[in-house]
């Protein structure tokens, strides 16, 4: 075969087109086309003709056009208005276990907000030594860190308590994302101001008009949270904070506070609206679990899935998903295709991470049968995560959060898939 | 204080304004503002008086209109035209590890073409027991790998051969992005193929109309080697090679053939174009070396840096850049502040990711002098980073690519800094 830099022998394209046949691990080989040129390769295609767009062209990319339906969606009947509400990560369409942020997920109590890099003020008061003021450009100068985290909202498949509804992973489970964040710890910036020994709590606020006020004890603000100003890399989205957010890995997203303008120091929590009336879980005697802020082992697969069915016949399927804990890393996902009676241990893509998202594949070989697919995660705790029958005996079916139950998608013998629950 | 749930205490606001001073680390708190109460903290501010933007404002986000010189940018002397040319991450302005696919390098050799899904083939044909063509949906049913990864052009910081040029971390290093690919190891293909006792090599090409073909040993073939579709967890820009790309963990981007269409397995290198008139390195005496795949061990501090100077006075200041290795991970970073004379070893944000960047912070406390700042990578071989004269003694001058050398910035008492070398 003659080779001339820069191009290829067409004449071996033409003689690899003639013997062209898709290939398949063995049990599933599909000899389609063969002896059937395919113009796509016979043929000199336009973009192999001219010249393609310069590297002027765009500044700041976006996805291609194709990709047109990877985008966050909202359940327009799911919230009164649109300014508090949620929209949904697409994780049918997604792989590997960074979330893009122009499509991860937002949640907003009162829409979001632009508010400047100069205009930014963080204070920190109450019970500490001294009430300080910070700039953006001042926490710039503070020692920084790194990690990736899910960010999960407490409501995440809230809606499944009361049985299948919603029909694909992106609005059963696609109220999380999961970035790399930067930023100042926030025991630096308490250790700045001196928390007085009465200070037990911290009560945390945005700068938009909800004010989002949560309380945090100080145990967990003096570990591992951090005053986010980077997410992927860049600087935060509008939609995520800008420029600055409260990370609180493994708890509840409610409590990562956007657009962070106040922490102050208190003796006991503040019992705010966000903590009593709501992100708390209403048993079936009509008590509420409060303070239940760590996001517990939970997975689930991603495709196939409702909106992402099979689209080959039997043979190789990858099935995919994620698992994530609040209380560390994933150690093991099981599937299940038969509803939950075998289960397989997945491939996990990588060693868990703690308090980030792990991508798990099964390589399955399919059958063309219908299914009951399932995961099933386990934690490094020796967690394992409940069926969703098993949740509802416990706490009723009066709660909206923390339902990390096993979810069923049936899988029909046309590919396509359905939300279902099994008994 | 009074806390109303939802909202904060206006006269809480008013009596920390007033305490209001700037902290920083002991030894350089300033008090600045002190007892001047500060409007953006004594007076409500419209982002808290009304809503923000519902979470259907944008489907798919981009970055606030702040950020937007947080882009890619040519050097329109660098080549002839854009289609043939190279854009540079800036660098300069990220944090943390990952690239954001939007502002990630780009590197064309005749532009970004636009190729769907439906219309991508890819072949693998030559010394193979059966030539086969893969759709994009067959690719989809092969067992998938995961792994974050830096694609480094084989020509970045190569104008520095000649001395400092460029004034910017994003110039002299941007070519380069960190990203987390997910895609199919290319063994897998090969052995779907059946690879013949004399093939020992593969070349690679891209369906533009450069094809840009380059020869790949199969030991690395069969090693590490993937044909990715997703980045950052969403499908491949368009610019860096959608639908699907070589990735080639460690070596120089050139052979990360994007819009990837044909891999034939051969008994020797084919010596394209790509690999003998470019991406050799001329010595001083005229021969070159070729087949100078891996990059080596490399850093730079990306601010401060001359696109991104000190904006503050003495006092507590973040030195941060970037290391990575292709030969495996990078263990140790250090920083000088005097070019070269001392040395202290810099934090790293996270245990060295094996052929991915890993970000260093050195927490320094500025004097207000100058500083002649550099970065030194250490990897897990024990190889040095170099200075540029200890490259330039062996090398010569003659080079373009796999300047690896020591970077130095000078940093001036107004905070601006310059692009120099230390001899």
């Amino acid at each position: 075969m003659d080779h001339r830099p820069g191009t290829t022998s067409r004449r071996g394209f033409m003689r690899a087109g003639l013997a062209a046949s898709v290939a398949l691990p063995a049990a599933a080989s599909m000899a389609r086309g063969q002896g059937t040129p395919d113009p796509l390769i016979t043929e000199v295609q336009d973009w192999a003709r001219y010249s393609g767009d310069g590297v002027d062209a765009t500044p700041y990319g976006l996805p291609i056009q194709f990709e047109s339906d990877v985008i966050r969606r909202n359940v327009s009947w799911l919230t009164a208005d649109t300014i508090s509400s949620i929209n949904f990560t697409p994780i049918h369409q997604l792989d590997g276990t960074i979330t893009p942020a122009g499509c991860a997920f937002e949640r907003h109590h009162s829409g979001a907000i632009e508010l400047a890099k100069p205009d930014y003020r963080l204070m920190v008061n109450g019970l500490v030594d001294r009430e300080l003021v910070f700039t953006y450009a001042d926490l710039e100068r503070f020692p920084r860190r790194q990690g990736v985290y899910f960010c999960e909202c407490a409501a995440n498949t809230g809606m499944e308590w009361a049985g299948a509804q919603l029909n694909g992973s992106q609005f059963t489970h696609g109220m999380i994302h999961n970035m790399e964040y930067v930023g100042v710890p926030l025991k630096t910036l308490l250790a700045e101001a001196g928390v007085k020994p009465e200070g037990r709590w911290i009560y945390v606020e945005g700068a938009d008009a909800s004010s989002n006020g949560r309380s945090i004890p100080l145990e967990k603000a003096m570990d591992d949270v951090m005053v986010a100003f980077k997410a992927n890399g860049e600087a935060l989205r509008k939609e995520h904070g800008y420029p600055a957010r409260l990370v609180v890995p493994g708890w509840e997203g409610n409590l990562w506070v956007k657009w962070l303008r106040r922490i102050e120091v208190t003796a006991g929590p503040v019992e705010s609206r966000e903590e009593t009336s709501k992100y708390t879980d209403t048993l079936a005697n009509g008590v509420s679990r409060k303070w239940t802020w760590v996001m517990d082992a939970k997975s689930v697969v991603t495709a196939p899935s409702p909106q992402v069915g099979i689209t080959h016949g039997p043979g190789p399927l990858v099935i995919t998903g994620l698992a994530w804990s609040g209380r560390g890393t994933i150690t093991r996902v099981d599937v299940s295709v038969d509803g939950g009676r075998n289960w397989t241990t997945a491939r996990l893509a990588q060693p868990g991470v703690p308090m980030a998202m792990t991508r798990f594949y099964l390589d399955h070989l399919w059958d063309g049968e219908e299914m009951l697919l399932q995961s099933r995660a386990v934690d490094e705790t020796g967690y394992v995560q409940p069926t969703k029958n098993a949740l509802r005996e416990i706490r009723g079916e009066n709660s909206i959060y923390h339902n990390n139950g096993i979810q069923t998608w049936w899988i029909k013998k046309d590919g396509s898939a359905e939300n279902v629950e099994v008994s």
